[in-house]
């Protein structure tokens, strides 16, 4: 039996997984980022991490796969850009395989790990093309075709919460104005509630949040108060999946997957938004993208990004994946 | 040296071309498609063009590759549906290698094939990541991702033509209404040059198309029109133009390519055409996926589909193209 280790990078937590080869995970350690004491602070403790769990199990790792935000070059295995840990052009691969003695470590972009480790053991297990998505902070997505991770020119294929949507007034971060993500994304739902609440709409969420308290709103409270029969929260997250809905229309009629994969906070609102969300997709795609299509909730939201990470590290090892 | 054929069927002709492994084409033989005589027919006549293209140059055929146009199932060889040849579920691969006495025959999409032919042979030829885009009939469009044609399930990626864009009011053959093809596509800029000279706008086209020869106005007299400065000839390519920005802006966010190639009747519009697209493609998309962007008008209009046929072909005999 070989023992690979997925390591999933966040900007609050890393979350370090022993997995035997099949992707179950045998045990699992969580610790802080403190990405502000510098990277090679995060890889000294990734790699103690990674001793720690190999000698309390008893055995040897043959390799590390490590999710890390932003971009990636997975073929040199560096972070080219993690804004969130402040990394730039970091050599995370060699660096963490240093710490343990040259074990091979291989890096790759968090939402291409999350969606690997969904299609490979999670909701998009046996098919063979995969639309992952995660609705959290932003919409970040990842394909895999044939079996294969997709990345097209410089690794940057499938930023579809950049997509331009009309209907969407928001400025992005990025500098655009309309992308997908600023209304559909955990934080773009919490964002519309707020406006609603702002401009006075009658909206249960106006008295559960008043004043200083509506920065607290979450996607979460717009189920809630859905729940409740409010018509506001209804409103927004009808309107959110219909533009889910357009958005995903334009992706499956160009990537046509086999199964989308939908993950992330925004994922728990469940039918609230995948109903109007397919009722839309339905309407703006041909029959034959949609009528075999299956879209799933992610099975795998706590440790998709681990269990993909090993799993990834596997199949670089065997050369079996770019 | 070994030679290989490639054959372009489409609804009025078929060539076939004589190639090296190097795709240079040797001879080419063209002939009317005479689809209504019924698929054997037609499968004999492409056996009988290409023993004589190899007799006349006095070599063997290695392998054959042919481009269909609609569905394909590349792997069995078979046209799924190709409704203006009148073939369903058609093994045209199979029936052409007997004809051959058993040289292996191996078909894919026309648009696939035109868009390999390019990116080996023509425009895209030395990047990875290429997006072939044909404007023709409708708008049919290919992805090479890391040098291998992408097909997602069921074959069915790439029909960016049925893309829905705000602002376009046509119904399409499919059943949707704005789709991307009914106006950004040779037809399509036809059809919009002529409602403007049906709802009695002023231009030079109303005076060159009279009445009962309104039906014959094409995508190149309106180039001819903006030429002459004629301002609803400049609109319609304006919005045709704006309007392909922002299908691509769309389809590199999610494919990431290298290069866009564009072919078929439109694209000889050229910057009349290119020009606004390439201004709308960067208002509408992240900078880092058009700064590095190349987009080239296709430089084998004429035989990219023979070309892309024979070395597909090479590359399945090869095993190196799924």
């Amino acid at each position: 039996m070989e023992h690979y280790v997925g390591v999933d990078i966040g900007g609050t937590n890393i979350v370090c997984g022993l997995t035997d080869e099949a992707g179950n995970v045998l045990a699992t350690s969580k610790m802080a980022t403190e990405s502000d004491k510098g990277g090679e602070h995060v890889v000294r403790r990734i790699g103690e991490a990674i001793r720690k769990l190999a000698e309390e199990a008893g055995v040897q790792v043959k390799a590390v796969g490590i999710g890390v935000p932003g971009f990636v070059d997975h073929k040199q295995g560096i972070s080219v850009l993690a804004v969130n840990l402040g990394w730039k052009d970091f050599p995370i691969a060699g660096n963490v395989s240093r710490e343990l003695n040259g074990v091979p470590v291989f890096v790759n972009n968090d939402v291409r790990m999350y969606t690997y480790g969904e299609a490979v053991a999670g909701a998009g297990r046996g098919y063979a093309n995969v639309l992952g998505i995660t609705l959290g902070t932003g919409l970040a997505a990842a394909m895999i075709n044939d079996g294969q991770l997709y990345y097209g020119a410089g690794g940057r294929a499938g930023e579809m919460g950049h997509i331009g949507m009309e209907g969407i007034p928001y400025r992005c971060n990025c500098g655009l104005t309309g992308c997908l993500e600023t209304a559909v994304s955990a934080s773009g739902i919490a964002r519309q509630a707020k406006d609603a609440v702002a401009q006075g709409k009658p909206t249960l969420l106006a008295q559960l949040f008043p004043g200083d308290r509506l920065d607290s709103l979450t996607a979460a409270d717009v189920s809630r108060a859905y729940d409740q029969g409010d018509a506001v929260a209804r409103e927004i997250m009808e309107h959110t999946g219909k533009l889910l809905g357009k958005g995903l229309a334009s992706a499956i009629t160009l990537f046509s997957p086999d199964v989308i994969v939908i993950g992330g906070g925004a994922a728990l609102a469940g039918d609230r938004l995948f109903r109007p969300m397919r009722e839309e997709l339905e309407r703006s795609a041909l029959d034959f993208y949609w009528k075999d299509l299956q879209i799933k909730a992610a099975e795998r939201n706590e440790d998709a990004g681990v269990v993909g990470s090993a799993l990834y590290a596997k199949e670089r090892v065997q050369g079996l994946q770019a």
